[in-house]
């Protein structure tokens, strides 16, 4: 584990051992601009200690993370002047950076980003979506009683 | 204000005056299934009560809204058979409800999405990307001191 802590380049930065162009910093997180934005003030959020994915975060850290990622949001939509901001997460799946990592992209009217969310589909019929949906369900419930337990 | 809350389409999903396949619910929160989604099983997640955006969810409600919002992740990577997850937040712009939500979207190798982190650009000099981290800092020393006072 060790090993592959010191080669993580999110942990450098946190540790101080790599350059970054911080903006802000708390206790568990710490705050700097990804070094190739969407756009100018693209800001990237992590733990300061090595959590792979969301779902690896401790829950005792959640509200001090969070707590700073919202206050990162403002941040970046205010010192940017921008009209508001674009917040997520990465897991697994186009995550470059094995460490958690959350993107604070300050958004304007009109700037040209359809994204993520762009197409999108519909279900065939409700039974297809209700199929999903139990799913889901299903997944949660067995999560919440390994959590429990 | 009631009368807005009581024409929101979220607030009328958790009153359960609206229709929606939920996937799961606790205190403070609900999941349900996007009408439109990017992929089968795109989930949102949202606060019982109406805040607007990001900024705007009490600090005591961060643990309990984002430890729900982490659950659903594992739940709809798993009950999906999924590789990973994009998890986000559109803050006033791009969002289509004014009722905060975060999107939980599986997400699979070689799924197609280059999504909102493409194109990147670069910041033109090592002084253009301080300048914008200048900003953000003193934006984030601003907010800070507010909610401090």
């Amino acid at each position: 584990m060790s090993s592959f802590v010191t080669s993580c380049v999110f942990c450098a930065i946190a540790a101080g051992d790599a350059s970054a162009h911080i903006v802000a910093e708390s206790d568990q997180a710490i705050a700097f601009l990804d070094a190739r934005p969407v756009f100018p003030g693209h800001t990237l959020v992590i733990p300061r200690d090595h959590y792979e994915t969301l779902a690896d975060l401790p829950v005792a850290q959640l509200a001090s993370y969070f707590g700073f990622v919202q206050k990162i949001a403002v941040a970046v939509e205010s010192g940017m002047s921008a009209d508001g901001t674009f917040v997520a997460i990465n897991n697994k799946i186009s995550q470059s950076v094995p460490h958690l990592h959350t993107h604070v992209v300050p958004r304007r009217r009109k700037d040209g980003l359809r994204g993520f969310f762009w197409p999108r589909t519909k279900y065939a019929t409700e039974i297809a979506a209700e199929a999903c949906a139990d799913s889901i369900r299903a997944a949660f419930a067995a999560a919440t009683r390994v959590t429990a337990s």
